[in-house]
């Protein structure tokens, strides 16, 4: 299968590096085709503005949704922009490796996906409507995200908020939303200070993850028109199971 | 008071950029001291990286959180990153104005947050614990956002996820975590087209959120050591009201 994986650290010898070469490798190793997206490594320009759509006069009020549909419809996207386009529609599954900053993605990283899924690509009245079989039904994703803290701090009751909840604006919000079909996430804690047995503890889970990529069962969201919610996109009462509550909500109960 | 207004379009003419003019001449009127972060027009560069750190050896490892508590505590960040903290330093409220672009902020808005954000600044061994009064107890902040979707799609069971639980790694990941009592978010919805009489609606609505930015009642997060966490950061068991679940089970329940 291919593999498009995304990497967002600015020091090549980081845990998220490595973590992404050994990704690399070993999905390699067990016969896909890879192809990387080394963000710092690439420079790559976080910020969306009116550079990004090459036609756009630049004494026209930039309408960021407009001119990012009207450019991408056009194919005049700027060009570090429509390459990872291409990579992205050219992968099956979407691996994003990165620290947890601040609860999110690095800047970098947002920046990718703020300038990548433009309207017309990702989102939009020219693509199929979001949470459905959508716009790239059949891939699948994969976060792989470091974080200092002990895992209790984001498991179900958990201070920072299950790791699950903390994530779903990248989760549902972008991958599920644009039809990709997002495994649970893969999570190294205690990164700050990670000696080398823990290292070869994650590199093995990671693999296992890795392994699974393509036969793991995804996150099951449910589809905005798979009759679970009204025309105002709200859940209909009595769908979930009882006493669900919160983000878990988006989710069909696990069997 | 004091009041820092942050904001994140890469258009002047935009409803972003209006309404961050709005609140600021607002503020202004009702006698608060104002300063501005515009920071597509400052050239904020929103990426972390070693120029962030002037003292960094080139060939030494960049471990981001060393780096940025070493140059953090020894006032040797680069002027940008300390200019804008002297600015958070400074201010008793900070506002930040931006569109939900993929269900989080535009990159150049988590560029600030990551860059101005420090180890030893708003977290690290260096500065009081996450969650308590916090490194910066007393201050308060305003999310006030635009997004395309209509208001349902937003609320307690919208499939995008209530407003409150979308923004939680800002609203308690951000600024709860460094002591900074968030109020509950503003959001302009169905913001991609918005007539004079809608945004009308929206300034007045906006007038008496900033009206309250001292009064209201902030988003009753609860304290890592008010005794509702056990020393895993784990809410204790039955201190929630029942049937409590997910992302919300981290405020207490409104009196």
């Amino acid at each position: 299968m291919k593999i498009l994986v995304v990497s967002a650290h600015p020091e090549p010898r980081s845990l998220t590096a490595s973590l992404a070469r050994f990704a690399v490798d070993h999905l390699r190793a067990a016969g896909h085709e890879v192809r990387v997206s080394d963000l710092y490594a690439m420079k790559w320009k976080a910020t969306v503005d009116a550079d990004d759509f090459p036609d756009h006069a630049g004494d026209r009020r930039l309408q960021v949704m407009g001119a990012s549909e009207e450019a991408t419809l056009a194919g005049r996207l700027s060009a570090d922009v429509a390459a990872e386009q291409e990579k992205v529609r050219w992968a099956d599954a979407v691996v994003l490796q990165f620290p947890l900053w601040w609860f999110s993605a690095p800047a970098i990283l947002k920046g990718w996906i703020d300038r990548v899924f433009t309207a017309g690509f990702g989102y939009g009245p020219a693509v199929p409507a979001p949470y459905t079989e959508g716009v790239f039904a059949g891939k699948r994703a994969l976060l792989s995200v470091t974080a200092g803290a002990r895992p209790s701090a984001f498991s179900d009751r958990g201070i920072h908020g299950s790791i699950g909840d903390v994530l779903y604006p990248l989760q549902h919000g972008l991958f599920w939303f644009t039809g990709i079909a997002p495994l649970e996430p893969f999570a190294v804690y205690g990164s700050n200070d990670l000696p080398e047995e823990r290292f070869a503890e994650a590199r093995q889970a990671y693999a296992a993850r890795l392994d699974g990529l393509f036969t793991h069962e995804p996150v099951p969201f449910r589809t905005l028109d798979g009759g679970d919610y009204d025309h105002d996109m709200r859940l209909l009462p009595g769908v979930e199971a009882p006493g669900t509550e919160g983000l878990a909500l988006h989710a069909r109960p696990r069997g």
